[in-house]
């Protein structure tokens, strides 16, 4: 099965979007802008609210942050998933679980 | 095998941050947050100078960005991967493939 | 004179905008999302080509930061211009001139 | 009297800051940082919480994004102030008063 990034790559290749796209500054000022157009979402309403009013359109944000999260990854040389479960080993050593009474 | 949703989710239950962490609109400013600290190691740089100083904080902070949009993914209601597959979609049709001369 | 934060309290009551606007978490979020719809001006262009391309759409976007930023600094009780020159001087001290041969 | 440009610009030439903070690229990214690390005051207070716990920082990081879109006004070659009461001049045209029974 094609990956996620492999699919992306090919839909820039097909387009000829080759220069801009492989740049790693353009791709995090990318996602911070994305970012921002689902955070629009919520400017105004609760996060209740602007899932119920617009799912559709935070679905479609979130992906297109991811779209370019995963490009940023690629051009950088490592792998979103793998760079996720570190991050998450990583925050467990920081944040250890709490011992207390046995429930 | 555990998704990393799963992860994220059991992580957050063992250390009892089970309120803030469920809101749609929390998560979609620590989404932006995020994408903030990773532009900001290409503040002052180009990509290839950033990626080359600090390609280590460039996954971290790439992974926070993917594991609080997985969160609001899970909050929401939608798979993220499934929604970046059917953005490329929509994409692929709002921007054609350009017909060119046979290679 | 009216001052421009003055103007800015009297359009918002005169159109019954008085509650949203009121809220400093909103307004933080609102001078965050206004200067990403300033930064895609950049996006895939250099500060030149931008500058020549769309001043008019910079300074509108520039101004809606201001404008939030001035309602932000009204709600939370301080003076935007006196924190600018305090922080000016907090900046000084943290950066000192560079002491060289008199040229 | 010194404006607060002039001060700045005043600032970064006595550091020979004077290629970077040029550049109304870079100068946008960083409005656009500063403008998250405000927001950060507010990831998981409510604006009256923030407020209260910290004012001096939130009254900081507002400082910061302005002072960097005072520089970013400056090289565009626009003046903010005035940028902001066309903004609000064309916003007055965009949403009128209501009018409503004599109060």
């Amino acid at each position: 099965m094609t990956t996620l990034t492999e699919e992306i790559l090919a839909f820039n290749k097909d387009r000829g979007w080759t220069s801009g796209n492989r740049d790693a500054r353009n791709l995090a000022i990318s996602v911070s802008l994305e970012a921002s157009e689902l955070l629009e979402h919520f400017q105004w309403l609760s996060g209740e609210q602007a899932v119920e009013k617009n799912r559709e359109g935070i679905m479609e944000e979130a992906a297109d942050v991811y779209i370019y999260l995963l490009q940023l990854a690629d051009v950088a040389g490592f792998d979103l998933e793998e760079a996720a479960r570190a991050k998450i080993h990583k925050n467990a050593l920081k944040y250890p679980v709490p011992v207390g009474e046995p429930k």
